[in-house]
């Protein structure tokens, strides 16, 4: 956290670039330096990343701040107060139990249900944490229970299976939408600023579309066949999710508020591009709506402190990263790398810098913090060694939510499927490190072909 | 919230506003007809008007969101969390204790050591509830009830006369500074767009040291004859006070640094014209030095509810605000008003519309909703009738919380201090009238003289 920025404001100053850049960049350094080694939590390293950029004249205090006044910050923190209405009326749970009810006779058709619900809940909830950890991990608990299947020696009967395979597909949940995680928003602006491409809601989701049903295919085999569950057939699990379903009984009128909210906010995201509503105006209203229907109150959306959290940190790095390239010193950073590679074929830095990326994680105990620190500069040493800029763009962007399967500290949901107990640590370790090279082989291949069958490069 | 607009709609645009202004003035009409009749909470109604303006093209929504990024904001959203270290380390109560052992030996004194307390408190802290409600309150609870005086026959010994004794006097409090309430902020930012009068936080303790000084003298004096306290030598509230700090013992280390921060940002906010380090980037730096000195962790912030929903309807109404003087509203509304008033004296403007302004808070449950509403309007027309500029800020910014005097429900504190039960509705809907007339008066002619004596007009 002193080391990074000293060595920065040590070096003598490139030409083009302001001392105020200069200062801006070890303030930068600092604060990423801060959100690997957790002096503070995220939140708080970001304002004072914040104060030291206005203190020092590196960003007047109307610069420093200017994230927060950002549409795509907010439509963050509304997503997040969306969120809490799925939770509190039993939406989310109810939508697992009728995936449970349809697919779950089989152990993987049950894995499937409760991928698909997180993936359906994916669509407007953008923490992993409140989707897989929150509504997600607790039915996955009570099932594996159902068929006795606890911490210990009958672990491998279930829920080592169930534990593995939701955890690792929600992984691909988590690329799949803009709002599949916190990060994402926060690629989408870098994107934007390194590259120019504007990763909006649906053409994400579109870009994802066919490497996330290869990634849902290929890591429930690779976990099937490596942990194998010792039940295949589980009809109980199907009577569990009917059982559940008749205790809830029909929707209460909130939780029909709450579909249609629901309905009505993912419709309007996916079809931006046809009215140009804005994402954050768009989720403010369903807020809006949820207010006003008396789903959620004022100080539930006060109470969100996942919200408010993903608020200040992502506003805070949204803004230093837009400062660093009004600097110029993300372009500098492109031209240096262009002289470096010239005459390296692209490919080869595209493969080596993904992989490369990816296991950086190893290192990161949240997406953000990596992305927030690497992202934006593997992709302009990417970009300038002459990939074309979506295949680069779509790939880094993707990728970026793989690492999280690295480890058992990867991301928020990673201490709740571990702490559960069906799980060792080299289940975490090994499984995890061929889990993650596979998932990103697969976006990999499978994205770069369907990218360019989209005509994207 | 449904008439207000319709009636703007219904009516001509006028010459030179467009029809993005004129949508704009009728969502701020209903937002503001929202924030009275409170279907929802302030902060909800703000978020409401701003979908509002973005959903109807009357603002893009970046312009929407504008006034997040606005320093003042972020001012007041870090000066809550500072005062949430106050309120954590004990400092606050040990400032009230140490007051009431050098001044408490008499019932008149003792008053004055809590409004003491409260004045120091509100020199950072900018929730009148936080401050007079929930440091204060207590207090003065503690102290009647030592005296034997308690809700019922035994109230007048000493209750009835220290709860509207704090109570007036706080409001005077909230007068004073910048901090001394949550609107305050909001006043500074109006008269900034209206009359192009920076009340910078030095500037604005200046002018309100005077009239705030007869206020307090006055004040008491009014309720000394009025609800005269049967105990009027307290010797033992003293020693309550002395056996307090005893029992508090030497500071904490997380208090000293509680003082150290409270110190440094007081001082650096008084002397920002020498400086010039923003308000916001102030605050922002107290608070990283409060969390990096773990006396506040990051989840006392996110936790600071009363913190965010001022940020919220702040940046709203801010934003909103600006929005109607950059659409050119607010000139229009000059005009008209300058055209009416030809030939009309401005101190009869002045004063009369200054207690108007005062007697509508009968119809407010915040001063915030009536300063959103009222504020900027009514300044216009007293400007245009030729008062002198800062004669017609200055008396406006003041008068603005003093209407809270009216009613037991005028702002946050009343409705506990009036739950206290030592005290009759009679008590503050007679004795608050003539309080609050009393005070405005006070701090119309000695506010009036004072500023003239600094030159201002």
């Amino acid at each position: 956290m002193v080391l990074a920025p000293a060595l920065i404001l040590l070096l003598p100053i490139p030409a083009g670039i302001t001392v105020q850049g200069w200062r801006l960049l070890a303030i930068f350094a600092a604060t990423i330096a801060g959100l690997m080694s957790q002096p503070l939590p995220l939140g708080a390293m970001a304002l004072l990343g914040l104060a030291a950029a206005a203190l020092s004249g590196a960003l007047s205090p109307g610069q420093a701040l200017g994230g927060y006044a950002e549409p795509l910050v907010w439509m963050v923190l509304a997503a997040f107060c969306i969120s809490r209405g799925m939770i509190k009326t039993g939406l989310g749970r109810r939508i697992a139990f009728i995936f449970i009810r349809a697919m779950g006779h089989t152990s993987v058709g049950l894995g499937y249900a409760l991928v698909a619900s997180d993936a359906v809940l994916g669509m407007v909830i953008p923490s992993n944490g409140a989707r897989a950890g929150g509504i997600v991990f607790p039915v996955v608990k009570s099932l594996a229970e159902a068929y006795d299947s606890r911490p210990g020696s009958t672990a491998t009967r279930l829920g080592t299976f169930l534990t593995l395979m939701v955890y690792h597909c929600d992984i691909t949940v988590s690329a799949l939408f803009l709002t599949g995680n916190a990060s994402n928003p926060l690629i989408a602006s870098l994107a934007l600023q390194v590259a120019g491409i504007d990763l909006r809601y649906g053409l994400w989701a579109l870009g994802a579309l066919a490497p996330a049903l290869a990634s849902v295919i290929v890591l429930p085999l690779f976990f099937y066949y490596r942990r194998p569950p010792e039940v295949t057939r589980t009809p109980g699990a199907a009577e569990f999710g009917r059982a559940q379903l008749e205790a809830l009984g029909p929707m209460a009128r909130a939780e029909k508020v709450m579909l249609s909210v629901f309905a009505l906010v993912t419709v309007l995201w996916l079809t931006t591009s046809w009215h140009h509503i804005d994402y954050a105006i768009t989720a403010l209203t369903g807020l809006a709506a949820l207010l006003l229907g008396g789903v959620l109150t004022w100080d539930d959306v006060l109470a969100e402190r996942s919200g408010w959290d993903t608020f200040v940190w992502y506003g805070a790095i949204f803004q230093m990263a837009r400062a660093l390239g009004d600097a110029g010193l993300t372009s500098a950073l492109a031209r240096t790398a262009g002289q470096l590679l010239t005459g390296v074929s692209w490919p080869l830095v595209l493969v080596v810098l993904l992989f490369a990326y990816l296991y950086t994680h190893y290192a990161f105990a949240t997406i953000t913090a990596r992305v927030s620190a690497l992202y934006a500069a593997v992709l302009l040493v990417i970009l300038a060694a002459g990939t074309p800029p979506h295949l680069a763009v779509f790939a880094m962007s993707y990728v970026s939510s793989l690492g999280a399967a690295l480890t058992h500290y990867g991301t928020t949901t990673s201490p709740i499927y571990y702490g559960a107990g069906y799980t060792t640590p080299g289940m975490w370790w090994r499984d995890g490190f061929l889990a993650a090279t596979l998932n990103t082989a697969v976006w990999l291949t499978v994205g770069a072909l369907w990218w360019k069958a989209l005509g994207w490069w």
